[in-house]
């Protein structure tokens, strides 16, 4: 049981080839986890090891290439038929002297596609250094060509399915902040917090669906720590009068919906109150922008004119496109809300909008996960948009 | 609060010159987020965007280059002083015509560490071919010497303050075991048991210590999936009369105890107990072969004597060197215990010792996290080493 339909998938790997034309594209290797989810359905935690799919252009379906004992997972996971599932031998692992990308690149010299180019996603985790050099040794013929965004750009605009996974996801998170708003309190320890944040996340909504791991463990921000923008837990009691900033997410196969809050624990005083005010109209003003027909620097500069006459000042992009990821991030690494940043936005992208500012015992979160819809954009939690103050 | 004493981190750092001096290496470049953990303590969710550590054989610190926003991160966590932090600026991440390395480079050559030989670790996650082809074309007069293992081997013989936290990690891997085997029934979903696992091992010890984020995910098999290796788990429930296989692990300061264990939901038949004896069987003779003076292969070897008689048969490694780590692996990739792997066996090195075997609707495993002593080895838990029947 697949999480989409086959000829979803089968969509998927056409657009891909269609690119692959319009490139002059013979052979893909897909190193990322999430690109090789998405045109075949693989999920499992093997990452660590090389593998990757294989995408011919006269071949109906990608090759799967991965260690041998993972093999199963892919018959068990992907649309792929058996003859496409090749392991490699387990002596490839951690040796020393060989490389599963020699037994990679021996299978595409028996299928004669070591063509002069081959696109490959170059800045994909997982893909190392040492993988790419064996690749260059053993097929020295080939140019290798990078289409880093190739398969992720066609990720950023989501099918009415993945929509649904992604509300789902939402849905989850949900719960997970409520949970979350529950639990920290002076006294109890982070870690203790940290344990009914993840329980909730991976409970999902009982009677109907579970959750899958977020790509990104919970990011915990208080005290001096809250200068810092991605610390995860200790095993320190909360104090009382404290800044306490959550970024988290709940994900659903394998589609995310992350979203920031802060909690402030004892009443805050005025400036800080008027601090997350401007956040949050910063934020406000930032959704309000994020529709069709504008680009990500708009989206940008909209947030910058809310916020920079309060005197609030951020040098890091204000969001990015998310959706379907492995650790370690959720985001697609498509698109970014900044500055110079020309990309137009369209109906069915997906983004975190997160304009944090962060400061040593006073830094402010609060973010929202949305889909542009035709006209506007559609928040997938429902979580007020305001510093949650525990008194 | 660091985990170990500042001298720690600097007789780490002593060491790895001491093997620059051997090679003849002035500048280390340390992508490895495990890495820049051992030589400074940096710990942050950060690797997902380029960062390292570099080592310069006349200065007495490394530099930490990473994200602008994870500078005060770097602060937090590491011995480093303030000069040696250095954040690049927000707008080279995930940009199509600037890459973080850029940053790096320029680093490198206002320092006039652009030498002719510079020691990469060319097999880690986090460090893509797209940044090593950035370095490259910045540094064209720089070899890259692949130095994987020069740090990592050091890091496979533990200290006593090392040793600690990983018989913590045990604790907490057996409270974590003790939940598993309480939830784990038929009818309750998977992501249930899960979402109580994942809350034991991040609430620790209670009263004494926290839980850190293990490096994998649960690892759940039951039902067909057990023919599988790492595959996680679902939101179906478990059925009765079903094998269920956790491969889990818990978690201090990033220093590991994993563990695997398997449930019959039901009385196993006869054949099955005859199974797990021959795995239990195997796994007692490669603990016992496990001691200071052998090889990694004569560990493998004993396993496969008293397996083999038996009829079982395994193509892959049935363990490997463990510790500090993050995601996706707590393996170290140093050590395999296999056939041809001569290695040798060394007083307070660690090991996840899992001669797994996975057969569709059958498999068993059982495996033992252990610190090698003087005379043989002590394990980091203390579960039963059975198949868990529960009837």
């Amino acid at each position: 049981m697949l999480p989409f339909e086959k000829s979803e998938y089968e969509a998927r790997i056409k657009r891909s080839k269609d690119k692959m034309h319009e490139l002059g594209l013979d052979v893909l290797l897909v190193f990322d986890p999430a690109n090789m989810n998405y045109l075949t359905g693989y999920d499992g935690w093997s990452f660590y090891v090389p593998q990757l799919i294989v995408v011919a252009i006269d071949e109906p379906y990608p090759l799967w290439i991965g260690r041998e004992m993972d093999a199963e997972g892919a018959r068990l996971t992907t649309i792929l038929p058996e003859e496409n599932i090749l392991g490699y031998p387990d002596h490839y692992v951690h040796h020393p002297d060989r490389h599963p990308l020699d037994f990679l690149a021996h299978q595409l010299k028996m299928r004669e596609l070591d063509r002069h180019e081959m696109g490959v996603d170059m800045d994909s985790y997982y893909f190392t250094p040492n993988g790419y050099e064996c690749l260059r040794r053993n097929l020295p013929r080939v140019t290798f060509i990078d289409i880093n965004d190739l398969i992720s750009a066609q990720r950023s605009i989501k099918s009415e399915r993945e929509l649904e996974y992604m509300r789902q996801a939402g849905r989850i998170m949900n719960r997970v902040m409520e949970v979350a708003y529950e639990v920290v309190k002076p006294g109890v320890r982070e870690c203790d917090a940290v344990a009914e944040i993840k329980a909730a996340q991976i409970r999902g909504v009982p009677g109907e669906y579970g959750g899958d791991y977020p790509a990104i463990e919970p990011i915990v921000l208080t005290g001096n720590r809250t200068g810092a923008a991605h610390l995860t837990w200790t095993d320190q009691p909360f104090e009382a009068n404290t800044v306490v900033i959550l970024e988290l997410a709940a994900c659903r196969h394998r589609y995310h919906a992350p979203l920031a809050r802060t909690i402030h624990l004892g009443q805050p005083p005025d400036d800080y109150l008027r601090l997350a005010d401007t956040v949050i109209g910063g934020l406000n003003a930032a959704l309000d922008a994020l529709k069709p027909g504008t680009t990500c620097e708009e989206v940008e500069l909209a947030w910058r004119e809310s916020t920079q006459r309060n005197g609030v000042k951020k040098a890091s992009r204000i969001g990015y496109s998310m959706g379907l990821n492995y650790p370690p991030d959720w985001g697609e690494h498509v698109m970014s809300l900044r500055r110079g940043e020309k990309k137009p936005i369209e109906a069915g992208m997906t983004f975190h909008v997160i304009p944090a500012i962060w400061q040593a015992a006073r830094g402010v979160e609060i973010s929202e996960s949305v889909i542009v819809t035709e006209t506007g954009c559609e928040t997938l939690c429902s979580v007020p948009r305001a510093v949650h103050v525990k008194t």
